[in-house]
């Protein structure tokens, strides 16, 4: 951790901070220039808390050279973790096909989706059954009854399914679900993510729009830190200035999360882009920047889903991207 | 509501989507023009899902025109809303100010601020018990301690209290907050907010860090549609690119959501930057704009802060900063 | 283009509005709804101003539905437009892989650069002359000279050049070059680009740190309309909240943009993103995501490179790239 | 500046890197921690190049600690810099009201604003004769015969003029405006500002839709650098997520502009929101900020203004904003 020091700081205060930082057992160095004096802390410095440092009055500014996230942290744990969920694995070459519709709508619903996804090559079904919605007064899905109809896609198919979770009081309900979803409006709803820390299942944890990519990371590190080992990161787009797409799918956030953390990476192309037709291109891109997974929205007749029908694909259009998606993958296969 | 249809749409689906429109009562109209064909749709289309529209095939976009918030609308309640909060009040020309420290730390350290705040004109006393923190390895608040500690300021000073709740599982403990304030990583926790539509309490609703104005409001309007009529909207700084400071205060929030709500807004301009000489400058802006109140970090020892200390005033600060702003708020008096 | 009126907007200035649109051979069509009046105006309205029209007492939002572009819409051009530059295609199939060092710095480095790239299969060799720098005191290019050791590089490797232009009374400096780039930074640039129009050469037009898919769109137009018909896009990295990358890389504008328009579309991961050890993940997606073109830096030994080192390749790096390139370029065959 | 090195960089190339510094008279401390290797740069690093040294084999992060600009640096001038045009003055406690039409239109048109802007106090009048237009075929301006009108206006009323300069071969043109304009898009448009280090008059650098507070400093240091002191710096609204506002007014830049720099912060808030009913609000907020100075579009009939007539004011708007801002003024003063 760098710290840089006010001109004219009063020597009696620098060594003040100086003493402090030694007794916590920080090495420090003291570099004097002619327009900044500069302290140098050399130690783990991730229980150091930027801004009460900052507001020493003798502080002008606090750089943290260290990633203050450890569980989640290549540097220290440099294999790739790979997850198991209802017999489907995910990560250190795993690739997960996550499709289904945005919302469960009704048995013949679920289950002509999850045929249809599972013929053409998706290993694992996505369905919400508690929705987070903007307005009050839109449709906030089946609940309770959504998940048993997904139970019951499970037993037909076989595929392992995912849902999310709004509220941690809901999580007896989630006891069949193999993977735990939290949404981008909860990727900091810390006390939901210090619960899930107890959960059996893997907790799949979408970005927030305004979310940086270390924030992401601090925000899985509470899963860990908690006890449950088992994160997967998923991009989903942020929040930008370009209004054409809902969001802008942030495909540097792949390589970048690779490089940073041993968890697998999906891409949730639906969601970032909200247009059917490019869901394709941007699935696509995702494979070949070296995602672990894809979670896609498809609907059988997406006119008549009850939510974010744009961004569907119907299983015909599902199983030609399948098809391209094992191309590149060979293609990029090192 | 404008539906652009594709080029070429077959008549037939036109038809069948008219029908549709209309057999839910509302008018519509069709203008065929050489490049477009449009749809407007006449009446109250609120409940109207936007993205399932996008979704049939010959819908290219869908634009709304009316706003899709009715209880928070200014177009349907033109008064100012007032709300009361322990004898102190806020809207329609009662300014609050609202102080105090960013973490309840002890007693002593409440104790002080508290009067201090009173001394210098605070309304309220603001003080964090459960305590949003981007870290697992950081300082998670006092918790039910600190409510304890803030009720004891408030039975000293006469002082309304002001707490955030992060988890609807506590509101029992928030029985003597006076406002309860939902932070801004909280602001689409949308399960909480429709607990708090029960609360008794007005709720201090601050806006996400990638939230629009009108998903703020939409977000008030599940507290209201949920049954509690008592909502202050908080502007604190949205997500940009600019890294300066911590976020960006939009000011121009405050002129606007007053236009299109009748609820009182309040500036926290020490979230909002993040650097304690700059909070004054931000706070009288926030005056001359037409805020109804600001939310400012005072601590009685900056250095010792556990939390947030770089954007903490002390009350020597408070005080100069509480005399400019009773002269600037004469100075926009009508 | 849709113009929603105040409400209680006297009838008088809604008749002398409507009336100034039919004049102008628009057809008008009125809508009144309970708590809003439309009117929805038809025919070309590309050059009808939006501001104008909302600086009207009684207007209080217009909503173009058209597009404002016209020379660059697929829509009025539907094929591929495909261009040559120096002997090389680009478009409609013809894939540009355009490689070469950020700044020309002598004759020994562009030579070297020159011939590993185009050993590695490189169409084009690019190469800065004149540097947009930051900073004032920062290296700005070698200027004329640079652009004749380019022209060197040419004659002997027979590799088209791409360099950008600064400054409109350089142009006659651009004789030798084939492909003329515009920065991000003059992407807004008007009189630029204006006077582009009257160039011989296709211009590479990058999208600005802020700019929109739209605004890109409409600067092409600028181009276009001032007569030259051959302008490439480039999709470079917009301007968001996120730190870790030097820009996001937006991939979504690549499908967006080629369905929009009928020009080339070519991708510079190496300043999207600003880590050299990343490029190849993001041009493998924008292959995958169906670009035209791809447009890196490479350097003989970056720890010389006197500007933008940090996201330059190796020329065996961009050759081990150049070979996964080819390989995605097959799977996303059609 | 601080140098983060990778894990297990060999030592001679550590010892090369730090030979290659200290040639060129820095110092450099070495500090090695468990998990990083940092060396510190002491001495003036301004002309260093970042993205040079992080493109080495060995460097994982670069972090300037010292601001790189100079010349606008209040640290080395810590005096406010007072500017005089056409005899009034700006900075240093001397407010400039700048007011009059987006666009000039026509001799009546002007004549009429400067005088109702001048009787209501305005010190300066604007006005646009080049105006930047996204699209080529909206109005560009009356061009030389725009700025001759606006000598007129000058000649009989008084005020001061300023006009924007789009391209650096009108500098002649410019001979009589007492003040240039460099717009948003050409803040980084470096040639035009070394250009405009040779001119006469005091320009006013108007910060782009996506360039930070830094930037904005470091395009002002160009004009600087190359001879002409006086630079005005104009904020004028910042490009994020929030579509309400036309653009998002960043109102901490003032405080914040003006402990860095010691040149004059201007506010143009008719471009930061496009809506002339909140102008008034945002101007006051300006003025409680600290700016010296505000820029406001005034149209004498908003509803004929060729371009930006959403935000613009009528005279007797601006006479009454006018009257507040100067007790706002008055309420802030020490």
């Amino acid at each position: 951790m760098i710290i840089k020091l006010k001109q004219q700081s009063p020597h009696k205060q620098i060594e003040h901070l100086t003493n402090w930082l030694t007794r916590q057992k920080f090495r420090v160095h003291l570099s004097e220039g002619e327009f900044e004096t500069i302290l140098g802390v050399i130690g783990d410095t991730s229980a150091l808390d930027v801004h009460a440092i900052e507001g020493l009055e003798i502080v002008e500014q606090v750089i943290r050279i260290s990633e203050p996230f450890k569980a989640v942290n290549r540097k220290f744990h440099p294999v790739d973790s790979v997850m198991t969920a209802g017999g489907a694995q995910i990560g250190g070459g795993h690739f997960a096909l996550i499709a289904g519709p945005c919302s469960v709508e009704s048995y013949e619903q679920i289950m002509e989706v999850a045929r249809a996804v599972k013929a053409a090559g998706a290993t694992m079904l996505r369905g919400g059954a508690f929705k987070p919605r903007t307005s009050p007064y839109d449709f906030q899905g089946l609940k309770a009854e959504g998940l048993e109809l997904l139970r019951q896609a499970k037993a037909e198919t076989g595929l392992p399914i995912v849902s999310e979770i709004m509220n941690i009081n809901h999580l007896d309900l989630f006891n069949d679900v193999d993977i735990i979803q939290v949404g981008a409006r909860n990727m900091q709803n810390f006390d939901l993510l210090r619960e899930l820390g107890r959960a059996r299942q893997p907790v799949l944890l979408k970005r927030g729009l305004a979310n940086t990519i270390k924030e992401l990371l601090m925000s899985a590190e509470y899963v860990l830190a908690g006890g449950n080992p088992n994160v997967i990161l998923c991009e989903r787009g942020i929040r930008t200035f370009e209004t054409y797409t809902r969001n802008t799918l942030d495909i540097s956030a792949v390589p970048v999360l690779k490089e940073l953390s041993h968890l697998p990476v999906v891409v949730d192309p639906s969601h970032a882009c909200g247009i059917a037709r490019h869901v394709p291109a941007l699935s696509l891109a995702a494979v070949a920047a070296g995602a672990d997974g894809l979670m896609i929205e498809v609907h059988n007749t997406p006119e008549k889903a009850l939510s974010d029908g744009a961004q569907s694909l119907r299983p015909s259009q599902f199983e030609a991207l399948a098809r391209q998606v094992r191309r590149v993958r060979e293609a990029v296969q090192p």
